[in-house]
């Protein structure tokens, strides 16, 4: 099977976009991708677009149409959505469309709108992505789904809050120079730890923001690439899927997270690589804990582990496998179905070296991208290696 | 490129369910399916999932992963959202999953419900399809986009209230002994007439009706039909999906859908047919002019001549090309984001010869399945044939 080559990447800067529309976010992301790819519009066959709560935050369904108009071109187009992990199934199925010779030429990516909601109503339609049933009604946001895991976490394996601080601080700082992050300010493991409390043991600066973005990614196949004479040096190699029971309470353990590690060996075996070959990977931290169960799904540390990897230094900027250079969900924000673009977007530039951080990672030619959906009922990882 | 097989085929009874959960409905759907296949659940590679307005209607996003806890698989799943056209997109994206070699066996279909909301609160959910800054904001509803759509057939082409009212009363006879459809009364093209107004041209009889219900396909390889002799008569031969502009004020032409002329070239290319193969027809008829414009892009009546068409016998059950058998959206009823599963479903039990209307094609062999989003901004068809 042919691999996805991607041609080029464009983001919006995430924060805080009260004044403009969702189909100008995702124009302008579509447009940088465009222009970083300089593949004429008229080439690309699908567009797949990622989107979670358009219908509940801007009274606005049937977005693919829009975006495509947005976007300048005039394929079919396909709204995904999976909650957080909405553009990680969008590029999936682009790589797959690439890949199995479909088309030649393919947009994915997403575009979320939130921060002119009042928080209470960011938080119920966040909400929509838990088992409306069992879950929300009961009472449960994911600030306190993720405290679960948290709390099942430190009892079964150990850990500290100090521990999760550790990582919100390392992402602040991987954040500094990302000129596309929310928030470019650095954070003290201390003043972490002294953030208000959200959901017992996790406080404010253990969670993401409320984000406003978009992302979008240009894949054309090697048949393209060749014959077009594109510079299209990093592929997707590996994409995988997992899924897993929505609610919480069916699950055996709340301290791992199976639809990632599904997703990794599905994404690892297609790609013919282990963790140990990965150089470089953007993970899903919307909160702290989940950058702990992410690592450890990926395989970079053992199940128990994945906790001190940031005190120890493993992941962060200098360590042997730096997470979340971008500044993560937590710092870069999570503008929640335009995410698992953004991710392909980062890690991309960090291969190709255009990156603010790929100083930390000059020999990097592997990287992994972790996009999760909800309490990690869904999940996507894609392997990005450098091929040209 | 193989082609992907249908193994299996199951609905719930289209209508009204205030009592059962969205996950109940799937479900049971996908249980019919996966009885009709006959194949093993652990087989299941990818489910495919349709839906439109969960998460405005049960407050619901994410249902994927819901979904494939109900449908009893723990395979990757995924949400597709196209408006109306959502479980079309679904379908399809499953039969390239097949032909393409990434999965052996597929579930794809669909779930809505809404019979539980306020009428207003149904329309204003469905007009979310709409685009909410130039047309909602304007007073646009369904009903009054088709509307205009009609006024410009009419004056265009001529056409009477009295030629639509002949789909609705051919639809409502072809519902009678469907055991699935919502309404299996018949109506006269007089009581039609007489029905009240709903947006001038078209009255209550033109428009489909408030429908809960699911849908559910079961694909599989070639490869894994002849190995598991798996009894799998009919085949996806092709697919196709169009876009078009959203806002119908930047249309060039009210009175054609180029979206859904895009999706059937495609799908006849693919499939090496032409209109003239095709023996039945399901299409969306949401509207009774949404089925002159179907079969008009489907290239079943030449542009301007598709009004006349069941007036003259042609689209009847006993006319040359028998169109919507199964009662259409208008009688069987529209479940909005089950409505393109339940199209390949009926085109099947047509094809296979054991649905309660195939005594009309006996000797069918080519159907083809016509699913819209909203105004027709997208459009998905699939050509399926005997091929066993």
């Amino acid at each position: 099977m042919g691999s996805a080559r991607i041609a080029g990447v464009g983001l919006t800067r995430f924060g805080s976009h009260p004044e403009r529309t969702g189909r100008e976010l995702f124009a302008r992301a579509a447009a940088e991708a465009m222009e970083d790819a300089g593949v004429p519009r008229s080439d690309v066959e699908t567009l797949n677009y990622g989107n979670y709560m358009g219908s509940i935050a801007e009274n606005q369904g049937h977005q693919a149409p829009l975006m495509a108009e947005a976007a300048g071109v005039s394929c079919p187009a396909t709204r995904y959505e999976e909650a957080c992990a909405s553009a990680g199934v969008a590029v999936r199925e682009a790589v797959r469309a690439v890949r199995a010779g479909d088309v030649d030429v393919a947009i994915a990516g997403g575009m979320e709108r939130m921060s002119h909601l009042e928080t209470d109503a960011v938080t119920a339609g966040l909400a929509t992505a838990a088992d409306d049933l069992l879950e929300v009604k009961a009472g449960m946001t994911f600030p306190g789904a993720y405290a679960l895991m948290a709390r099942s976490y430190f009892e079964t394996y150990g850990g500290t809050r100090r521990d999760l601080a550790h990582i919100a601080s390392k992402n602040h700082e991987n954040a500094v120079p990302n000129e596309y992050a929310q928030y470019r300010n650095r954070v003290s493991v201390d003043r972490a730890l002294e953030s208000p409390t959200v959901a017992s043991p996790l406080h404010l600066f253990d969670a993401c923001p409320i984000t406003d973005g978009a992302s979008a990614v240009v894949f054309v196949s090697e048949r393209y690439a060749d014959s077009e004479d594109v510079d299209a040096p990093v592929a997707v190699t590996g994409s995988g899927q997992g899924t897993d029971r929505m609610v919480l309470a069916d699950r055996e353990f709340l301290a791992r997270t199976p639809a990632a590690t599904r997703a990794a060996e599905s994404a690892y075996g297609e790609a013919g690589i282990g963790p140990e070959d990965v150089d470089v990977a953007e993970v899903h931290d919307c909160f702290t804990i989940a950058e702990v169960l992410a690592i450890e799904s990926l395989g970079f540390a053992p199940n128990g582990e994945g906790i001190a990897a940031a005190r120890e230094g493993l992941t962060t900027a200098d360590g042997d496998l730096p997470v979340n250079l971008s500044g993560g969900l937590k710092a870069k924000g999570h503008p929640v179905g335009a995410t698992g673009g953004s991710q392909i977007v980062e890690v991309t530039r960090l291969l190709r070296g255009d990156h603010p951080n790929a100083e930390h990672v000059p020999d990097a030619d592997v990287g992994v991208a972790h996009n999760a959906g909800g309490s990690v009922a869904s999940a996507v990882v894609h392997v990005l290696e450098v091929v040209a």
